[in-house]
């Protein structure tokens, strides 16, 4: 085992369980899985797909936004904060945006968001609904209060994930470009942006696998939680999908990518993290999805609490050791 | 809360049970769901979207027709009978038609009825195999000897619902046409008859609601019970369809339709009624499927009593207060 | 050869080419075709599928409705008047409906439309948009004043064709049951009405053929002009459909139904009268079209003129002798 | 009840259940399933649609190969032993073939594995990936040398399943030639070699039922098991398919073909033997699927146990008496 | 008819010719076409697709770049000149890019440049191969030597038209997004960038029509030449699509856009101004095909001559009056 | 240039037509296209994909089977006489295959025939309907009797070619396995017999090529007519296919396999040889379809005249020089 670095705050109060006696899989699940019920909140047809982030202020020690589909099912992100990171309040409202164009702000929708906390502002990226879904971007210092911009792409974009600083001096995003449906397909790409404003530089990072080398990632793939910086490369946990004759399954593995040249793939997993294998991934709304949109890592021990949603109706937990993870990649890889 | 009037019979006996505590929704499951199970009979593969009326006669409270179909996966109407409305005798064979041309009476296959308490008679409408799925009528005043008249549409149709009695002097018929298969597009029409035998004065009533306003129902819809006049106007169930990337999930919504020209649509609600959540619902022989195809109403409390499909599987049950689901459907609607 | 008696009036003038030399098949295209450019109006894009009877009226020979459509590529029907059948003048304003419910008469489209002459007046049946495609009715005496009816029936519905006379007391009408789009599929059946108003008792008329037996009409089919009566059974004229791995291919050919029951077919055509062959066939709008909507027949004589639509862009004519077709039906029958 | 001769040896410890009280099922499941969990070997995503032979040698009473996915989700068959037939030992690594063309060696993948035992040898045969799914052919004494053959067709072909003695002097094989994805069409073939090199004589055997009849094999079908000598014939367990508006659903039921001319269908079941009904089969990787690839038979008793694949994730166990099953398929043919 | 202001240079020698006795349409074809044969090039399959633009230099009048496909079916893109804009000198070798990152430089294919004269730079746009369609960016002054930038957008993105100098400050771009296939969807949208580096701010400008309201443009519309700067607006030529059962239709008309808020359409024509009517354009590599690219226009005279592709094979010109053309559009408008 | 051998014999009145003036391809059309028209039988709807074979017997130079599909669209295959190879003689009826088992010759249809001259015998295959296309096999001496063996392959298969002799002492065969439709892949693939009644050693040769590197193989490709033995290795022609928003696109190009191992591949050329440019080719029942099934080649000289099929509608001819042909192959191959 190497001596891994790990880039990030201390998170001494992350949720955190030991790995099971017998188990030896790398990630394992949270016992009490799923931490957030589908009906958390009156109107509320289901939670998931969200993320949080360490948040000492008001009285929380963790905030976060949530993907909150009602009974319409119309898909929204509601504000939320924890005390344990497991246990939620949810605002029963839904995010409120301002600052923006109003022809941009007019959205039509949001959901899949992800927290980014980069210098003092806590950067939300979510997938948008202008004419179609893209990247819409908006930060916040409170979870109170959210400042949209302009959204960061052209229409059909989903999954956009930023890094947690900027690299070579520019801010910095993964997306997997999408069509106007259940896309068929999607690699992940990277862009940069001088002032989260206009975007560039866009470089091809992850195409799907082989079938025939890793099938559960071999139809499409998105990156999921904010990467995680590491003395080895920017440590990325993806979904990946596999069609079988009844839908799509969707995974999750990881990857290592360069730390200056991010769209450059040092390492990446054959095998998957978590595949739906509990009921309440099995069944629900989207049956067989386990979808990673948020991890913690506290950086003096390692220790990693992934949230992912589960069957696009509640959220679950996952834990791993950083260092132990950045091992199994290398060790797993199909690069 | 407004003063509602139900035109309708007493059914002192409906089957009831309470709202649950800590509950809040306009309608509830039946705690011992499913009520019936999928091999009730020998060679039942499963027993679901069934209609039920009061029926007192021959020592029984309660009357049905019920799609069962057999392990060759057959789709038939069986005759059941029933004290309380939720312990059910059904016939082990299934409906005998007469009186129709032998063209039409050699159908293929029958599914989905529905029945209409009109004057003396009781109506049947069901999914007719004739080159193709159509709308198939009969009436019986036993449910021992049903008397099959003309297919009242042209095929390809489905979900064809009487109103329970004329309508400006002629009969009037809810479908929803359809194609050969699983039809992915789906409005519900109005169709008007002076004998039962012809029809025309055809009216588009609803299309399927955009995605972005009410998602459940973005794909298609179609009648469920039939409806249930009320001094605000016909309430009317609907089964509406949302396309996953693992395909179909057939939640039920309601509306309100004007009395006289019920193709107007007067209120209709944005949020789902009953989605699948229950595990009887998320699987099955079609997993992610609730599907109303009958609602028992005391006029006088307003209790109201869903027989609904389960996952094309087995049967549920739901309750609701009628006058609290109108006031609902004014407070959520769409229209 | 038999003695063929054939129903209908006399039309000494009716448009007619011989036979060409050398030419052994059983119908032959005219010489000059097409006989209506796709621009003989200023704003039309195509001129096609379109149907015509005899008219001594007003100076004209022949009148007819006319398929149009405009440069927005919008399809609309215009009335159309000739001397001699094959020089047109159409109308540069398409047909204004009168006399039905505001809503049935707000239709969104109207193309393909056929002309029956039944007792006094000439009955128009159309494709008509509401809320989809179906079957539009109306009546004029002069194509100057159309009044409409209520559509026959439930969308979705092409290619209806009315009989030209009652059978056994009632109106008599085909049609072709699709769906939304380029309807991958096709049946014919029959419909009766005691008033023009009201529609039942369906009956199948005739599915696509075999592959193996006779592939031009294995896809769908669909009535083309109204039938003929003739004393072995009513000819009718249908089109059929291929699809090969560059689309669809329109051919025609015909069939007999019995007198009184015109949903039993006594014989039908294995091979096709005209398969799309001339440039004018093989390209336009929609390459590969050959399509009927009339046909005029000269009873003493039994001379019949044929109009057609050419790849949905211009319209051509052909011929042939009902005597001789009657025969080549019989000789070719698939039934 | 015939008095039915069964051809095979005799496996007094057969594993076995009787038949639960209160059912009547001509088949019934194991009350323990699943036998085989989906994570019996450390990285083993699922263990399924496997193949078992009695195998009195080194100590073990069962041998056989399996299916086992990895985490990578790629497709491998690994030996296995068992003392009781529910129990197994899977040895953790693939089986290794020997022997072959490197070419032909140099598989990609290989999957659902079918053993005949035939004079000394077992054989194995899979689907094989060689440009595409195609039937691979192996032979071993000891379940640890597996000698490969030439493939037995060209791609693209699925569960092909050897006859477990010579017919007419020549091996016999059943295949279900294919496409390269999710099949959506699938009739049963048979083949014949005088070799196992070469292969000819092709014949087909059986199509999907009608939809009207039997909907449960309507869109595909494909042998199971190795087929049982009775002296009625060859008993044949096959898996069928009907497609939902949600996937597809695989049961299984059975036929009895001719001895001498195999292609010929004596008579086949209507309904179906299993289809998904227990949690285990309707959630996992491929929600509904219930698929056979092994039958022990105790030939002197008639106890048979079929090992199936659940959802394509665990095995399951199912048990019938052969001549109760060849009693039901003759009272309940489509043939 | 108004006073229309057009911005641009004089080009007393723009290839020209006039509207043709009889014809009242507001763009003619040229009688010659087509311009540029299929094979003009010994290796070329088809040249069409294609842009230029006055180019006084090198004793050339006219300049430009052009879609070549060689018999290998590659998409290639070729410097050509002319003397007169009609007879042209393309190059045997395609156009080297210089100057880009090397992992962007590697394309995999060009296609259908358009070229924008802003300042002293000619820009060409095109579909550029970089793990899908997106926008490649490049700049030349000679025709010799291109200066190729990033890729303006993440794929998968088409038809990227630069405005012909910077509004508010910056340059600015009209896209299709698209998919990785025969995209059946297609907005048009709108973004700015400060250095043709970074790009953001998108706006969605223009949407398919209704089908009932102009059908050529139902399915899909993109951007064809460089808009022409008038003083009520930007003059736009677009392509639309409309798909029948026998594949994709292109023609093309045009819109007004706002000169400083590009993305608010001021009129839209409902008409088409082009749609496949000759042979040259109903037949070839991909039938009934109309696709401007390019535009002149003599300022003073209002003169335009439209380049466009047919049918992917070969190239056209056709001919309007830009005040004639603006004041149809504002007639004819849909907006 | 190389001094390549041609293994064959001379035709020194193979039907021949020196390159044109100015032309410079490989390949070139013989000017008086199409050679057979659609309808040169009385009932044949076209005549194409047909192969000849020199054969000095009964007065006439050569001889050859012809597929004709008549006016229902049945497809079959007719023998044919000419004394040019230009001008032929068609039988009206049908081949008529005798000695094979019942249930094989009861096909259903057969098509795209190829004959290959094999010792004393003419050895034709064609894509036989049996339950779905595959591989007919039968010989003949004389073009009148022809004796049919059991078909070579399992459906669903099309394109099988035979080698002109045996190879290491087998009969060998290329086919193209395929799908029920219209297949959207396609590979070569190589068998081998030691009989022609049973088939393995199954190998694949070739699959569709980079959309990147050539286009017009990057769908499907095939075998064309029966290899040519040359000193380089045998002469293969081949169909490939291009799929555009409007259809499949049948070109035609050649590849160098090796003499002994044949589905090694020596050389494939990028570029195609003929792709559909001419009316005949463009327009017809399948517009756009070149498809190359037989070869006739005067050994001492290297002249070589290709029968193709145009649009599946009529036959028409191209001529090259085998020695240049095998020269171009090499220059431009992407191997």
């Amino acid at each position: 085992m190497m001596a891994l670095e790990i880039k990030g705050q201390a998170i001494p109060n992350i949720p955190w369980q030991d790995r099971p006696q017998g188990c030896d899989h790398v990630m394992w699940r949270y016992s009490a899985n799923p931490v957030i019920p589908r009906d958390l909140l009156p109107t509320s047809n289901s939670i998931f797909n969200s993320a949080v982030v360490p948040y000492g202020r008001d009285g929380w020690e963790f905030a976060g936004v949530f993907r909150v589909d009602d009974t319409n099912r119309r898909m929204r992100i509601h504000p939320g904060f924890s005390h344990d990171g497991i246990n939620w309040h949810i605002d029963e409202s839904d995010v409120v945006l301002t600052g923006a164009d109003p022809e941009i702000a007019a959205w039509e929708y949001g959901y899949d968001p992800r927290v980014a906390h980069i210098d003092d502002r806590y950067w939300v990226t979510w997938c948008n609904g202008y004419h179609g879904p893209t990247i819409g971007v908006a930060w916040t210092e409170d979870f109170r209060t959210f400042h949209q911009l302009e959204n960061a792409f052209l229409p059909y974009n989903r999954n956009g994930v930023l890094f947690p600083r900027k690299i070579n001096g520019r801010y910095a995003m993964l997306s997997r470009p999408s069509d106007t449906g259940h896309t068929a397909f999607g690699d992940i790409f990277y862009s940069e942006s001088p002032d989260m404003e206009f975007w560039g530089h866009h470089r091809h990072v992850m195409a799907p696998a082989r079938f025939e080398e890793s099938a559960w990632q071999c139809m499409k793939i998105g990156a999921g939680p904010v990467p995680i910086e590491t003395s080895e490369g920017w440590l990325l946990l993806y979904h990946g999908v596999l069609r079988s004759c009844n839908g799509y399954v969707y995974a999750f593995g990881s990857a290592l990518l360069d730390l200056d040249r991010p769209w450059e793939v040092i390492a990446r997993s054959a095998p998957y993290l978590i595949s739906p294998r509990e009921i309440y991934e099995l069944t629900g709304d989207v049956p067989n999805v386990t979808f990673p949109c948020a991890a913690l890592v506290d950086a003096p021990t390692g220790r990693m609490a992934v949230y992912y949603g589960c069957a696009d109706t509640v959220t679950g937990m996952a834990f791993a050791k950083v260092d132990e993870l950045v091992d199994w990649i290398r060790r797993n890889s199909i690069v």
